[in-house]
This record gives structure tokens, C-alpha cells and sequence, in this order.
């Protein structure tokens, strides 16, 4: 297995030309705020004065934990796959809020403990029927993680389009992402775990001290990718080789949520470059999900207390990313429109 | 002139219903966050669990101000009317967001110092060729303001949609409504007065004396319409009618900006359950914005740094209204998609 090699954006005279074409719109210096950051950011990934957004697409990955053994979710893990039919019927918010926002998505079996048979829509990249149970032993081998890597990779070359979100669906991932954060940022287990999906605070306890435990178990694994295999999930790892891809190929990244953001964890320890390529849509009220987005020095677009992962805070925050592609493509100049500039 | 009366949202069959809708749909309890209370609130506000957003506009209305002879603004007056001329050729900031996200403008001169003519998409609702200076004499007579206040509430009548927004053009305005604001909402005008469209600290200190001065001037001026017949602009004025009338209709108020806000302040002096109405699309960076909108334990959607005015943020906003009541329309509920309920 390869990993992409990502480099960090670098264009100074396209920067310029960039911050030119957006100071000469008909508006205050500096008064679109975020959204000039973003059509600059936009700009240099795609390398022109003229970024667009087209065919964006979410891939939604969804993967079983056998850490679910342990008791660390508030519902049962049929949840991962009844959900997956959800998302193949329509019915999901992800569904939702991709089809009101012009957004295609792609639904990925990476690892789901069900057959699903042969299923119009869903993408079988399974790499197994869910992981270990990492409290026993390590979630995935090298060759297992290496696969989903290279599957999250292969779905990347795939697709259409120039901006890509993330989403994923697995009862037990906050479990798997809260001990990856805790390996990976160095943050105690404690500031690591949340409620998840809505566990009561003995249950936030009681998925402290598993994963207090587990990482006690493994300890001395330190490596990224050893750390991948020991505690993630065959979702979290398909959508880090995704992104490594995706970026490779000067794609924006959309980031939201907890377990999505714990893949870009691991993609910034193999390519710490890949940064430059993520917008991040939203912070949750997780607060796991805060400290991991301040150690990535991560400012997201949105903050709507949302909590469910999907790829839901990308999809909502499209229409930002179209915003700030079209004031740049669309406002009148200062010249064009003859508006006065400052008096002083 | 009579100003419409505002009931309180108070409906708790309603309200009972649409929680029951939201917490049955296929996501955790909660995990739709500020999206859940949208949905909750507009549903309330249109009296229905199943919301809609139909054909929702934005009025965009302008005006100039006679203080700016005090040299309050880093922008000559003229901008004024070059930016109306901007607005009805398609090239503002504000028609290119609202083009992007479906939404319906509408230019409004309230009292722009110049001479338009018959102009295709421009409502002509010139109350005057500007304000006075309010360093001198009041802004407008009591008059002019009640004439404002008609025209506004006459506009929100002729409205076709069930959602508006408020946006606003007026060099000069900044003062106006910080006066507005230190007078209604009792915070002390250095903490009113910000940098507007790009003031240096020297013009902003000039700037909050010009205030201190004039509050100074017409001390004794409280009741709200006196204040913001003294410091108001007329596209303030308009817009606190519209606001008005629009609450009256039971139509969602969108509302952003530090001057929108102002005229909010004005409107909810009079009636105060006009608030339940209003949806906050933005706050921005502007210190006395945060702290308007702290006084009306206001919670906005987007902090997105904007500070151009023009009904930008409600725009931006828009697409989450859209989501809040499509994930109520369209999602699934655990039962019609068989997905398993918490296990505790």
C-alpha cells in the first residue's frame, strides 16, 4: 500500500491575485468574512482565480465495532445496518439535507455486520463483518486496515466531482474514535469521551474506563497506522485512505463530526499537508470533537449542536462553500459597478 | 397609524405535537440540535406540524442620513445610491446569495439622497432625500417616521411568501442605530459604536462622540417612536414596520445585521412578542452587534464574521430553514423504517 503524498498549498502569486479579486468586490475590505477565506482556500486547492464547485458528492461509510461487547452504546448495533437501509430508502437526514443541497451521495459497506445481498445504491467495499473487540485484542490486522486504506483510496479516484464530504454510520464508532484521539492528539482518555449518541453518565463512565483499559492493553502502539488498526474501524479507515486520495487529487475536503474528524487524525499523522485541503463544516457540542478540532487549529463554518454523525454538517454547510465561489465569479467590481471606494 | 398587535407563541397542543414529530424521526434524541428548535419554532409560528418555507423574499431597503455631515462614515454618501444602482443590476453581495438560495429581493428606496427616476425593480417609497442631522435636530418629524412605518407595514402586506428577511443599504447607518441601541437598550454608546464599514480607532472614537453629543442634545427622548423619529433613518423605520406587520401575518421574520437588529429593538419596544417571530441569521463581529443581540437573548444561526449588511446573512441563512423543515417533511420515523429504538 502506497499512501498519497500530499503538498502543502504554496502559490504566493495566486494568493495575491486571489485577495486582489476579492478586495476589488463592491463591498467593505474584508466584509464576507469567512467566506473570503474560503473562495482563497478554494482557489489554491483548485489553482485559479475562478474556483467553482461541481458534482459534490458525501460518501457515507458504515462500519461495525466489536467493542459494542462492551456495553458503550445506547443502541444496539442492528442500529448500523437498519440505518444503512435508511439511507438506501431516502429516509435519513443525511438524504435529507444532500438532495435539498444539490448533493449526490454514495452509501459504502465497509464492514457492516449484515448481509446485505446484491443492493441497488449501496457500494460493497466490506472488509469484514465488523471489527474486534479492541478491549481483547486489536480491531483490525495490518492486512485488514491496509485493505480499507486502499478501498477508501480506489472510492476516491472514483468520484466526479471537486469537493467531497464524509459521513458514517456505526454504533460504537465514537468508542473507536475517542481512543484514536486519545493515542493520536495525546489528550486524556477523560476530555475524549462523550455522551456518543446518548448515553447517560454512568454509560460515559463505563466507556472510559473500557477504553482506559484497552489502551492500557496495547500499550507501546504508537505508530499511526498501528494505532488505525488496534482501535478504529473499517469506516474510520476507509474514509482516512479517502481523504489522502482525495486530496491527492486537489479535491475539497469537508470534514464534520467526531468520527470523521478522527480520520483526518490519522490522514494528518501519515500527511500533515492534507489540512490545507478541509474545510470543516461543523463543530459539535461533543466536547471531544472541540478539543480535537482546536488541536487541528480547525475553525468549522457551522455550530448547530448537531450530534449524528452521517455526514449531516457537511451537507449543511454546501450552500457556504457555493456561496463563496459565486460572490467571487458573481459581484460587480468597484469599476464595473462605479462605486465610490473610500474617502480615505 | 396603528401598529399591529403580536400575540406570544403559545400553543402547548402544538408544541407537544411537533417534539413528538421531531423525536420520532430516524436520528438520536436531540442530535438535529439548533435545527430541532428551528423546526419546533417555525411550526409554531405557522401554526402546523408539518412547516413549509414558500416563497420567502427579502427587502432590501435604503436610506441616507444626515449625520454623515459629521463624518461618521469611511464611505462618501454617494454610495448610497450606487449601491441601489448595484442592487437592481444583479451585482451585490446580496443578490448574488439570495439568487444562489432561491430567494426573492426587493430593493426598497426609503429616502436615498438621489434622484432615481422610474426604475424598473425599485419601490418607490421615498419618504425624503435623507435624514436630518440628528447632531442637530431630530431625523426625521414625527411625521415622516409614522409615514415610514406605513409604508413598511404596507410592503410586508404585499408580500407573497410565508418567510421574509430584512436587509438594509445607508451609509451613515451604523450610527443611527448604534444611537438607536444605546437609547432602547440601555447599553453606554462606547459600547454601541463599532468600526461600520471600516472606521480607523480615531474614527470611531469621533464617532461615538458625535452620539454622546447628540444623546446629549435630545436628552429626554424615550419613548421608542420619539427615539427613533430623533435617531432613525427612514429605511429603519420602513423596516421596523415591515417587521410589524410581517409578525402580524404570521410570516418568520429572518433577521441579521447590527441596523436590522436596531429596528428590531424599535419594534420589539412596541410589541414585544414580536421576537417569537424572529429567526436570528447572523451575528457578526461588530461588538455592539454581539451585545444587541445578548439583550435580546438572541441565539443566531451563522457567525460567519460578515459585516456588509444588505440582508446577507439572512440569506446565507436560508438554506437552513430549509433544512429544519424539510428533515420534518421527509425523514424517516423509526417505525416506517424499522430501525431499532434505544436499548435502555
Amino acid at each position: 500500500m502506497r499512501i498519497p503524498e500530499l503538498a502543502p498549498l504554496r502559490n504566493d502569486d495566486l494568493a495575491a491575485a486571489l485577495s486582489a479579486a476579492i478586495d476589488n468586490k463592491t463591498k467593505p475590505l474584508g466584509s464576507l468574512g469567512r467566506l473570503e477565506a474560503l473562495a482563497r482556500q478554494i482557489g489554491l486547492i483548485q489553482g485559479t482565480v475562478t474556483p467553482s464547485i461541481d458534482s459534490p458528492s458525501i460518501l457515507v461509510f458504515a462500519g461495525d465495532h466489536g467493542v459494542v461487547a462492551e456495553g458503550v452504546s445506547a443502541y444496539p448495533q442492528e442500529v448500523t445496518w437498519q440505518m444503512v437501509e435508511n439511507f438506501l430508502a431516502g429516509g435519513a437526514a443525511i438524504n435529507v439535507f444532500a438532495r435539498q443541497n444539490g448533493c449526490a451521495i454514495g452509501v459504502v459497506d465497509a464492514g457492516v455486520n449484515h448481509h446485505f445481498g446484491e443492493r441497488a445504491g449501496l457500494v460493497n467495499r466490506k472488509v469484514g463483518p465488523g471489527t474486534r473487540n479492541f478491549a481483547h485484542e486489536a480491531a483490525m490486522t495490518p492486512g485488514e486496515c491496509a485493505l480499507a486504506l486502499e478501498h477508501g483510496m480506489d472510492l476516491a479516484r472514483s468520484l466526479p466531482g471537486n469537493v467531497v464530504g464524509f459521513g458514517e454510520m456505526g454504533i460504537g464508532n465514537t468508542t473507536a474514535a475517542a481512543a484514536l484521539m486519545h493515542k493520536l492528539a495525546g489528550i486524556p482518555v477523560a476530555d475524549c469521551v462523550g455522551a456518543g449518541t446518548g448515553l447517560t453518565p454512568e454509560g460515559v463512565s463505563h466507556k472510559q474506563a473500557v477504553i482506559e483499559a484497552a489502551v492500557a492493553k496495547h500499550a507501546g502502539v504508537d505508530e499511526p497506522l498501528a494505532v488505525l488498526a488496534t482501535f478504529g474501524g473499517f469506516e474510520i479507515a476507509m474514509m482516512a485512505g479517502a481523504m489522502l486520495q482525495a486530496g491527492a487529487l486537489r479535491k475539497v475536503l469537508l470534514i464534520d463530526g467526531f468520527i470523521v474528524t478522527s480520520a483526518l487524525l490519522v490522514a494528518a499523522r501519515l500527511q500533515p499537508a492534507i489540512l490545507d485541503y478541509c474545510v470543516f463544516a461543523h463543530c459539535s457540542n461533543e466536547q471531544g470533537h472541540r478539543q480535537m478540532l482546536a488541536c487541528l487549529e480547525a475553525q468549522p463554518l457551522l455550530q448547530l449542536d448537531l450530534r449524528l454523525g452521517e455526514g449531516t454538517g457537511s451537507a449543511l454547510a454546501l450552500p457556504l462553500l457555493h456561496a463563496a465561489v459565486n460572490f467571487l465569479a458573481e459581484m460587480a467590481t468597484f469599476s464595473s459597478a462605479q462605486v465610490s471606494t473610500r474617502s480615505d
